[in-house]
């Protein structure tokens, strides 16, 4: 395998989310914690791409108030730290991504880190599958075996096949609603769309340029201005502040011709709520105090439960907070940090 | 008003439940906590008895382990603190408060310090109804009106009138199973044995001397050799530890032949569980986040609760302690401090 091209992983790490709340924070987000098993997600997403052999070390994309945190979980690996100064959504960050890659026609294996991926080998598998055509100009998507009807994924139709296990991309669906999302269930050909992409940067580029020039222009700008302290590289905020703040699957991959997805089954989950987290096999602590307690979730940092008589219940405890809701219901905790906003607190 | 003889109040607060736990423990038992209210119900009681024209200082008995914060809720009251040097029950506990009175025909108003009396002025009705037998030298106890078949109480059969409002004891019941609640119930002239009494300290001590004169001795022989300090009063150890250990209905009053009662309907409880805790009133703390939360019981003293979603949840925080039990189980919560004491934590 030593002469195949070396692939330059892209950790897209600027997620804020509050879906996880109480234990993920603005200060450290769901993909900094240790949610499943010892290792957080985000190192985990390292792990995946530390095979020397195959992969360059990684570029970071992450918020700027994250830098202590990613250079520790980094534990000493080698890396790039691109820092943004402020959430300009997916496209953009990849532009800054792809600008910083050493040599313009590396394939970038681009990746959420706050996400699961149980079956690696499965993910290299596809991954070896899209690089010919990526290496000849295409732009790939991974695309996920749908098991359920879910409502929270964009979906992927999957068209003519392009090489063995990669097919070219017929369209992207955005998030369906549940009868929609039950007949592509049904009907087969469809997978979902996890925000995964193998792609040349310079190739990249190109079609942002074209798509989303102004966005392209504006990356560009703040990389020249760019502060440079290594592993860290500050692109400058006047500059990528005024870039439209767009994904990249409505920027670029819903636009551009040659697209392919490599449908994969490999153990996902973007672990987007506490329920997922329970479906994935979280399991409680087993420092509280449980009796008659059937199907619940107890998670904490810190405070200790103790609970009598309770079934299928999410508990989950951080610093000072304690958030319970019943499980088939954690999409919910947004009606409570909507209500906490509303009060101030 | 004023020829009237002065009432000494013995307050009993020797206890350390642990029904109302993560809230109340050893270190901080019930009676010292606001549970209804801003104020203690060891506060609440001294209340009680505060017109200096009707009631001399108060006695209070409280584990010596207290002294602080007996002194602390006090307030600057005038006060004589007994603190019992190990813990043997109510009847040797009067026993002291009746040897620590200033006149031996001094009429003592004993009550325990963890209960709730929100009507004080049928109370202090019910008082004077027993005043002139006391202090002939009858044994009064005070019956709570029975308001459901409660199977947690001791229950009083009302015999014949004394005196307006006052009727002799028939017997004394144990706490009955639901079968025998309920007749008694629907039966009528049954009340419930709160644990509060009016009597003369030496009418106590020569009945205590008559049936339980191990009792009496060691309760003597441990206030002769006591540590005065005022307003604490220590008991010697020695003697108190060999004292038997025995509650005042035991020891003295089911077996003693001029007891009375007076029925009373005063806002009486012992909050004895949250569930009653619930039931009497106590309301949901107002710096927590609940969103579609309803019939819940939610009480903090730090930590903060966010919920959604759930229904006839009882919720305590306490230190770092959460405990989630649902309405009507709260008496299992000593499932929870036995599963502690197994795990050794």
């Amino acid at each position: 395998m030593s002469d195949r091209q070396k692939i330059t992983p892209v950790i897209l790490s600027g997620g804020s989310g509050t879906r996880l709340w109480p234990m993920s924070r603005p200060e450290r987000p769901k993909q900094f914690l240790s949610l499943i098993g010892p290792e957080s997600l985000f190192t985990m997403a390292l792990r995946r791409v530390d095979d020397q052999s195959r992969f360059n070390p990684p570029i970071i994309v992450a918020n700027a108030a994250h830098a202590g945190l990613v250079q520790d979980q980094l534990a000493g690996r080698e890396a790039v730290i691109l820092l943004e100064p402020c959430a300009r959504n997916t496209a953009p960050a990849i532009a800054l991504a792809a600008l910083a890659a050493t040599s313009a026609d590396a394939p970038l294996l681009i990746m959420p880190s706050d996400q699961v991926i149980s079956e690696t080998a499965a993910f290299m598998a596809a991954v070896d599958a899209a690089l010919p055509l990526v290496q000849k100009g295409w732009l790939s998507t991974f695309g996920i075996a749908p098991t359920a009807p879910e409502t929270g994924y964009g979906y992927i139709k999957q068209g003519v096949e392009l090489a063995p296990g990669v097919r070219k991309v017929e369209r992207f669906i955005e998030k369906p609603d549940a009868a929609k999302a039950s007949t592509m269930l049904a009907e087969g050909g469809y997978a979902w769309n996890g925000g995964i992409f193998l792609m040349r940067a310079d190739r990249f580029l190109e079609e942002l340029t074209h798509f989303a020039p102004e966005m392209a222009r504006t990356a560009a700008q703040s990389m020249e201005r760019a502060e440079r302290n290594p592993p860290f590289i500050r692109p400058e905020q006047a500059a990528f502040e005024l870039s439209p703040s767009d994904s990249v699957d409505y920027a670029v991959m819903e636009k551009a011709d040659r697209v392919a997805v490599v449908p994969v089954s490999m153990g996902w989950s973007d672990v987007g709520s506490w329920d997922a987290l329970y479906d994935f096999g979280s399991t409680t602590d087993n420092n509280h105090v449980l009796v008659d307690v059937q199907n619940c979730l107890v998670k904490s940092d810190g405070i200790r439960v103790a609970a009598v008589g309770v079934q299928d219940l999410i508990v989950v405890a951080s610093g000072n907070d304690v958030l319970i809701i019943p499980r088939g219901r954690s999409q919910e905790v947004k009606r409570i940090i909507e209500s906490m906003k509303s009060k101030g607190s």
